[in-house]
Formats: structure tokens, C-alpha cells, sequence
């Protein structure tokens, strides 16, 4: 296969970033754009040399030359497309979520593994140099073992009318955290608590209180209504403390030779406590520059050609909306912690 | 009365501060510094022209010329502390939390009431230039009602043996909550989750999700574990809202004439919502660079002329309990919402 | 004229970001990339519909379909390809600076005229959302009367085999000047000093203390070496002061209403000086995030319909190099003060 | 001797900084603060044990338990005060700058000589912990040979009505850099710029051009005009380049192991020059957060005590009046380059 040819579905919000880097990536061929408003495509393909735009999914799916499609439409119709689209034959990237209910998204899993095909997720973030790293470090153990994570990510964010802020933002925050922990930190039960303080008639403030194995602990904060701008994420561990900032783009990761030990020391009347702290440097590595979705193109075109099968593939999309649906149902019950089991990678 | 006369009760870790603005305050006169250890204490009066250090708190109750005595002893000396200071006739300022439940402060106050004596809570941080400039902002309107709160306080902070990180730093953020937020926006319920995995026999991450008043909700973060520093506090409003970094010295306090307006438009299948954004410019007030425990003692002084109660009287001090306490039951039951109904201030 | 066909000359650096922005720009038709080497300029065309390589200049001029070309070319090339582009009744938008030497601009500015069409310089940071605001805030008189500014641009940068640094960054600092600094406040005098540490066999560390009318003072420090990228400029007046940083996506600009007040109080023998300081609110401007190269875009496709003269016109670019000739004759003076008398453009 | 008696000449801006330092300082005994207005040195005795306010200079060299003053006057009247207390036995810290003149400074250092005293210069910021740790990071050669300096202090500073913005800031930076930089780059020229755009009657604004031996060279901006103040020094070297910033508590210093290779290779057509780029990780040093004057006050000590020479002693003092004064005549002559020939210290 010379190029992997490449339809996009879907030109709404994340649709014209998946055309540019499909058009400018060596490996692939921008064959179509497919919207149900044709002159929202047009728009994309004009521009584009061999690009074509049509509001017939049947006319994508039936040009051989189109190895695989990339979906970005709204979750809700995830299933029915990326299901038709590997019954004819070819390969499925999606957007996050995967789909609208952890039912939809196992029997894309079984379609695409029975027709041999790829299923993968655009989890954009895994694939940018800053999780690549944090990815890298936790797996060398750099950090040692997993005390606590803190995710932020607040906004003045666009208010979705179909799905509220933890099903709009958290699929990044839990992508991430399903990306770079080890299976021995992985979710085990979620609590979850919103707020809806401008009558939306979805929760636009949420959080997370996500229980890992091994008895540690991640919280995730997103929010809608913040006019700041955070996007940072903390992992503690009992070695060392990674803060990720993405928005410092000339310091994004530092890396901190602090933490608190425990001591074996008998209790001392005078001391405060047995526990010391370790004040050491502060580490930020160098990183590229390159833009994540440059990288899941790339990702894509190694899964299509068998040469490997990607680093998100439907089952990690999977785990996000088991952790997602567990969060209705805490919302629905006071905040209660709700016990996860996560569907494994069958590698 | 000419100066006031002070005596330091507790010499370890804040006592330090309140000898040093007492002793520098020029309508105060420190008399006295006491602590169980008097080593301790006179390693604090030697430097002060007319300071003397004692472990007898009978001789500095007996000191005609003690007018008030500021107590910085654990918090499970308080009400007993607190009590023999009243019962002697001295005015008291005490760090927080007051007490260490609530049926000791209200008994405190109490005792106070019953004596015509000042009983004051040391919550430095509602007396910072920050702090009282956000109270006046909101009280003038210029947020419009308040949509939700977000505070965070996370450091590489002294692991306490007898109180979770709930106890040690959230009444930093309650406090200043209660003096900041309108009475329509009292705190109405907790929810609480929290982790220890660093094996302290302690929570050392915790999060509070409150309920306020009118729909709206406020979360508090703070962390004994985080090797980077935060203290942000960000409070939405219907019309501005309000960013205050307290680390952050050239630019505490940001107003962001941004939000979300719900429009009173009808649906419209193409808009995805019905919320519109408003991105205007960002004022930060010049504030002024005093010390906050400067302006306690001076609060202080006041109140014991007599010429206005204390901004942070026992009450609110108690109002913070109730919290505290309601949050444990919270963490005991996994997480649960808990109603409180907050003491109100009898003026 | 419906589309402004364009063609972009160079096909190095900055050539792919007038590619790009050509071809999406709504209004502009891509119809070639000339470069000497055919294969940087097929891969920049392989990707747009409609658009041809070629490294035959006289292909592009003979082209009826273009009205205008983008020379981004090395600096010493600019003047002939423009004279010849010209000559051939081409509109031209041209890299900064705008040629080798102040007589080849002269003579560009001659030709363009005679043959009344725009020659008009690529000065980007003028068409930048930070610039116009700044510009703007001078004109409305936000500012004052101008006391100081101080522009610092360094960075870690490709060290030039042909040109100092002088020449390579301050073209940027010194464009801006010309462009926000009212006439009142142009630049009389330039004194510069530079070093080559490392023996590029070019300075690559510069400065340049620039006199401007009505005694007030303007540096510019210009820098290859440095590891740290700061791109600031302060301009302090006489009743705010602007602080423009680049690198901060958050908050560019910062105007503060602070400054230095010269009483008229008589000479005090206590106060240490007559004056005295204003410490108020500070204010950052929301602005738009859109792309600078693309409203040059759109101000050459202003200019080659008729309908305004550009903002940067050859009279800009020329002004620029008279100042870096002069800073060329102090640093062979050992820093002397060199007195320069900008061109006045001709409207 | 137990402890070292001290007296503090001159009750002004600084004063009660040193007052504060010697009060809390162990090893030293606060004898007396002595100001030609009494009140003002009431005011600095009153809080503290055991000292006196006195207007009466004879009163406290005649003080036999006094046994060093620390002198914080104006620099007018430095060496006569100096050249008292020396005169009578006394030994002597003197604040920034030394003398009013190079040929009083010289005479100042030779009266403590000739008595065996010490005569040591209040250049607090070199016992602050980063310039510390800068000097030590560049004696162990961490940074290779050092190829540029760049120090900015701008600020809303108080103008002078007697000294220039040189004079009042640049001792700063030159006595940091006296202190960090070997002697093989000593500072061998000056070039000065200043301007007074607000008719003050001193330079506001100025610039420093600093020759290097060895070709490289420093550079100093200092501004009373600013607004927004910064504190930065980037020192680059061949090997790593180390920021400054002081004005970041959480990361003063980052050293980068970054910067510009000179390659040997052959020049190239294609490559754009035979210059590459380092881009490695960067590191922050963990550091103590303690108060400098703290440090030069134990400093004095050990010089009175005679168990060190103080590491900024007259020398240091002299050499920075030996550049400022050069910054004069370069002033005076149009920013022309100036040769100083630098005192060496006589160890």
C-alpha cells in the first residue's frame, strides 16, 4: 500500500484539524470530507489538491481507495457509522468519547475485532510530547510508586447542550490517566460531584474522586464557567512529583526531587511527626514541539498497515465511558463512591 | 487606656509571629510570652525591650496590666486555655481552628458573652489586603450572584499526627469563604473525600464539595503532598469573576469581565447552545502590601476598646467547626453529602 | 477582480507560511511557488488545489493571472526580483528588511511609484492583535506623552552566516517603533554595541540605544544566544505605561495606570525628591487570537484592489534600514551616537 | 569575645533593616541606633532590649562594647563617617555604594589597613542564596567560559534627587557581578547610555555596555520608570546558560543545558551556517529561603571576630566606584567605550 487513503466524517469542531494534518501528512491521502451539510465539507476540500466533498457516507465507504475512515461527529452517532463503516471494510478512527454508553462502544470493539480491522481513538493527548514523556517516566519508575494525581482543566469552555461537563472534558483527563498509569494504579471506583449554577441544564462545574488501586487516590476538576485557563496535572509519587503544566509552553513538565518520606523513627514527643521532606531540584526536560494530531495520523497509518496495533485502541476508549457511566450514577445517588471494574486490553 | 497589653500564650510555631507584630505594633505592649517550655518562650522575649517569659499562666492572668492574651497553643488546649483567660477577665484572639469541636466553642462563646469580653479568631487571611478587597468587590455587586467557588491550597506541608489535612488547612479556605461570601451563599452541606497514601494514619489530600445557598457550590482542595505550591482561590459570578493567586506578588487579584450568559434565545437546531461568551478585558486592583497579622493586632485593639466587634468573631470560628465536623461524618460514610446549618452571628 | 491571484517567491523559512496563508485566505488564489530549487516548491504546492513549482521566475511574471508576488527570498535578492516584478506590473509584498541597503529601497520605492503600484513591506508583528492595540492605545492618548520604551527580543536563534544580529532581529522591534511611535517620537539617533562571544564572525549579541525626538530614549536588545526567549517591549508614558509581552498567551498586554508624577511642590529638605508615585489598577485588553500573517493577507489584497494604501509600505521598510546602517556606523565607531533622518512617507 | 556589640549609623531606608538583623542575630549585641534626628533612632531602639538611640556619634565610638558600626547613611558622607569610626577603633559596614568617589573609597581602605580593621561593604544581594549558588555553579565551571551577561533591574523606583539611576541601582548588579564572575572576565570598558524623559535632573533610564576580558561582554539596564519591575540575569556560557530570576520565589535559578555550538565542519551551501543548537533539559536548584542581610550580618561577625576576610571587603566597593565613575565620563563623551583598570583585592 503506497498512501493509506483517508475519508473524514464530520466537519464541524474537530473535523478541519483532522482534514489539515490528513492533506499535509505524507502517509495518507485526503480522499473525502463527508458532512450531512455538503457546504460545510466543500469548505474543507476546496482548498485541497484531490480532496472531495459529499453528504453520502455510501459514495466514501464505496471508493476502494479509501483505507480508513476518521469519524468526528457527535458521540451520539459514533456506533451506527463507525459500525457501517468497518462492515465495509475499513479501518475506524474515532473521537472521544468512543460512544454514547459502554454498550455501543463493546459491540464496535467486537465488530471491528471480527472483521480484523483497527479501532482506535483519537485520545489527541496521548499522543502529544508531554504525555509521551510523563508516559515514559512513570514506566521507568522515576516517579516510584503512584501517591496521588490532580487534574485540572477549567475553562470558559463552549456549554454543550447534549452532555454535561464531565462527559465533555473528562474523557481527557481519564484518556491520560489510562494512558500513563500502570495497570496496578488503575481506576477501581469513581465519586462524582457537579453543579449546574446557571441553569444549563447540565452540570458545567464537575469533579472526580477516582479511587486507584493499591489505595491511592486521582481527582479530576473540570469546569465550563472558569474564565482562567487551567490545564495542569499532578502525579505524586513516593520518588519524585511530576507537574504537568500545558499551558507554560517553555517549562510544560517539571519534574520535582521533593516529596515526603515516612520514617521509621519511634514517635518523639517533641517532633511533629515522623515524616521528613526531601527539598531537592527541579527538572523540566526539553520536549518537541510537534502537534499531537500530526502523531495520531502517524499512529494510524502503523495500525492500517499492520504494523503495530495503536497505543489507543477501542478498549481504552472503552474504560473511559465505563468510568464516565459510573459517574451518572454517582451523580444520581449524592456523590457516592461507585465501585469501576475496567474492561482489559486483549492483547 | 493608654496601650493595650498583651500576652503571647504558646511559643512554637505561629507564636513566633504574634510576638513580633505585638511587640511592633505601636498601640500594643507585649507583656508576656508563655509556654510550657520557657526556654522557648525566652527565646522569643530576649530580643523585646520589657517582655518577660513564663510556663505559669496563672502570672500572666494575674498581670492587671494584660489586657488580652492571643493563644497559639494545639487546638485541643483552646477552649480550656481560652476559658481561664475569660474567666480571669482577659479579651482573647485564638488561632484557628477555635476549638477542637464544636460543642467546646460554643461554650467558649458562651463564656465570652457572659463576661462582655472580646473572643476573637485569628483567621489572618481575612485581614490581608487580598482578601479584603474580594469581600468589598463582592459586596459592591461587581461579580453579580455568585455561580461557584474553587480554592486550592496544596504544598509540601508539615503532616500533622493529630489532625487530617481537612483540619489543618481547609479552615484556612472556610474562613475566608465566611467572611467573603454573602449570607445567601452559606454553606449548606459537605461532601468529603480523602486519601492517605503515604500511610500518615491520616487523610493528606482531601476535597470538599459544598453546597451553598441557592444552587450554587464551592470545592476546596488542599494537599500536604504536592511538591508545587498552590494557593488559588476563583470565585464565578453572573457578571465578573474573580482570580486571586496569592502566590503570585505583581498580580494577586485578576476580575475577568468574561463569562457565560444563558441566552433567553429559542432553541436553534444549528447553535449548539443557547450560552454565549463574554470575553472582556482584565482589571487586577493595585492593593496595598501590608502584612495581614499586622491588621489582626489592630482588629484586636478595637475590639478591646470597645469600638467595634471583631470582624472574625468566635462565631465564625464556630461556623468553620460546623463545617470540620460535618465533613468527617462525610469521609465516615464514603463520601455522602452532609447537611449543615451553620451558627449565625448574634449582633 | 474577483480572487488576487498570487504567486510566493522562496520557498526556505518563511515562503510555507505565505503558502499557507495564501491559499486559505478567502480572497487570494494560489497559483504558483517559485523557488531555484523545483523540489521545495513542489512540496509546498502537492498539497493545494491549483497551485504550481516552478523555479522559472519569468513563468510567474508572464502569468496574467498574477497580480501580485511575495518575495521571501535572502535579503541581498530582494531588490531585483521586486525592480523585476514590478517591472512586469506585479503588485509585491516583501520580507523584512526590506533590502540590502538603503539605496536599493530608495530605488524599489522609485520603481513602484513610477509604476503606481504597492510595494508593500511584510513588517508581520504590525498586523498582530498586540500591535494594533498598542497602536491604537498611543493614538487615543491612553498613554501620555511617551517617556521610554524598552524592547527586548533574544532567544536561542539561527545564527547568520551573512548578517549580524542586528540585522536579523531588529527589523522586528524597529518596525514596531515605526509603526506605534507617534511622528513626534521618531528616531533621530542610534548608538549601538554588539559582541560575538563565541566567533560567529557576526555579533550576535546587540543593543541599540535609540534617541527620538523631544528627548526620549528607546533600546532594543537583540540576541542569538540565549537559551531563554523573552520578546517584551515596555513603553512607559507619562500617564500609563504598556507592557507587552508576547509569550504570554494569556495576557499580552498589561496597561498599568502607575507612573512617576514630577510635583511642582518646592524643594523639601526631608523629602528625598519632588516626586512622587501613582500605584493603580492594572488592565489587560481581551484580544482577538487570529494570525498576523493573515490580515498581511488580507492588507495586500486591500492594496491591490485600490482601496487603501498599505499600513507598512516601502517607506516603513526604508526607514528601518536607515536606522540599521546607522547602528552599522556606530558599531565600527566603538559605539558612538550616530544622528539619522528617517524618510517621511509620502501620502 | 561573647557577643559582638554593634551600632547602626543612620535611621532611614535601610537602617531598620540592619536594626531588625543585628537585633535577631545571635552572635550580636544592638548597642545603639544613632541618627542626626534622635526621634527617628527612638523609633528603631524602642521595641528592642538593651539598645540606645542616641544623635551623638562621639557617644557611641566612645561605647568601649561596641565593637563594629554598620553605616547607612548617604553616600556623601560614607567616608567620613567611616574614616571616624575607623579612626576610632571601630570596625565598619558600609552600605552601598562605598564613597561618593573613588579617591575616598581608596582612602577609606587604607585607613582600615593601616588600623588592622575590617572595612566591609553591605553588597547584601551577594549573600543572598542564589548569588551563592551562581558563584559556585561558575567556579565549578558548570557553565564553560562565559560568553554574556544581561542584568535588568527596572522598577517604580524613588528618584534621587543627588545620584543618577546608575549610581542608585547599577552597584547592584556590578557588585554581583564582581562577586560571580572570574577574574579572567573582569570588566575592562564601559559604554553608558542614560536618559531623563521626565526633566527629574538625573538619568532615569540607563544602560551599561560592559567589555569582558577576553571579548565577551555584560550588559546592564536599570530604570527608575518601570512599572512592572523586573529582576533578571541571564549569564550564558559556553557549556549551560543560568537565568536569574529573582522575582519567581519557586524558581529563582534554571540553569539550561542549552546553547550555540561553533562546529568545526566544513562550510556548507545548503546549511545556513556551521552553528548548532543544544536544546537539553533544564534544572532548578533547590535553595535555602534565607534572608540575605541575615548572612552579611554573620559575615561581619566573623570579619570582627577575625576568622575570615569578609568576601565583600573595601576592594569590591572600590571597583564598583572605579565603573560607575568610568559610566560618567562615558556619559559625559556620548556614549563612547571608556577603560577601567580595575583594583585588585591585596589577599
Amino acid at each position: 500500500m503506497d498512501k493509506v487513503g483517508i475519508a473524514v466524517i464530520g466537519a464541524g469542531y474537530w473535523g478541519p484539524n483532522l482534514v489539515r494534518n490528513v492533506a499535509f501528512n505524507p502517509s495518507t491521502d485526503l480522499r473525502w470530507v463527508c458532512d450531512i451539510q455538503t457546504a460545510s465539507a466543500e469548505r474543507l476540500t476546496s482548498t485541497f489538491a484531490g480532496a472531495r466533498a459529499t453528504s453520502d457516507l455510501r459514495q466514501v465507504l464505496d471508493d476502494p481507495d479509501v483505507h480508513a475512515v476518521a469519524i468526528a461527529t457527535p458521540a451520539a452517532t459514533h456506533a451506527e457509522l463507525a459500525i457501517e463503516a468497518l462492515t465495509a471494510g475499513k479501518h475506524v478512527l474515532i473521537e472521544k468519547p468512543i460512544a454514547a454508553s459502554v454498550g455501543e462502544a463493546e459491540k464496535m470493539i467486537a465488530v471491528a475485532a471480527d472483521a480484523g480491522l483497527t479501532l482506535m481513538c483519537d485520545h489527541t493527548y496521548c499522543y502529544s510530547p508531554s504525555v509521551r514523556h510523563i508516559r515514559s517516566v512513570i514506566e521507568q519508575g522515576d516517579l516510584g510508586d503512584i501517591l496521588f494525581v490532580d487534574s485540572v482543566r477549567i475553562n470558559l469552555g463552549l456549554v454543550q447542550s447534549d452532555v454535561n461537563v464531565l462527559w465533555d472534558l473528562a474523557p481527557h483527563d481519564l484518556s491520560i490517566l489510562d494512558h500513563v498509569l500502570p495497570t496496578e494504579r488503575a481506576v477501581t471506583a469513581v465519586a462524582a460531584t457537579g453543579s449546574d449554577p446557571i441553569g444549563a441544564g447540565q452540570e458545567c462545574v464537575g469533579h472526580l474522586s477516582l479511587g486507584l488501586r493499591g489505595g491511592s487516590s486521582a481527582h479530576v476538576h473540570v469546569n465550563w464557567l472558569s474564565p482562567t485557563k487551567v490545564r495542569t496535572m499532578i502525579i505524586g509519587g513516593t520518588d519524585r512529583t511530576l507537574v504537568w503544566d500545558d499551558l507554560n509552553p517553555t517549562q510544560r513538565i517539571s519534574i520535582f526531587d521533593r516529596g515526603v518520606d515516612l520514617g521509621s523513627a519511634a514517635d518523639d514527643v517533641v517532633q511533629r511527626s515522623r515524616i521528613s521532606y526531601r527539598i531537592g531540584d527541579v527538572t523540566s526536560p526539553a520536549l518537541p514541539d510537534t502537534e499531537a494530531l500530526s502523531a495520531v495520523i502517524d499512529e494510524l497509518v502503523a495500525a492500517v498497515r499492520g504494523e503495530r496495533e495503536p497505543r489507543t485502541g477501542g478498549t481504552s476508549g472503552l474504560r473511559v465511558l465505563q468510568i464516565l457511566e459510573a459517574s451518572d450514577t454517582s451523580l444520581r445517588t449524592g456523590g457516592v463512591s461507585v465501585d469501576v471494574m475496567l474492561a482489559e486490553d486483549q492483547r
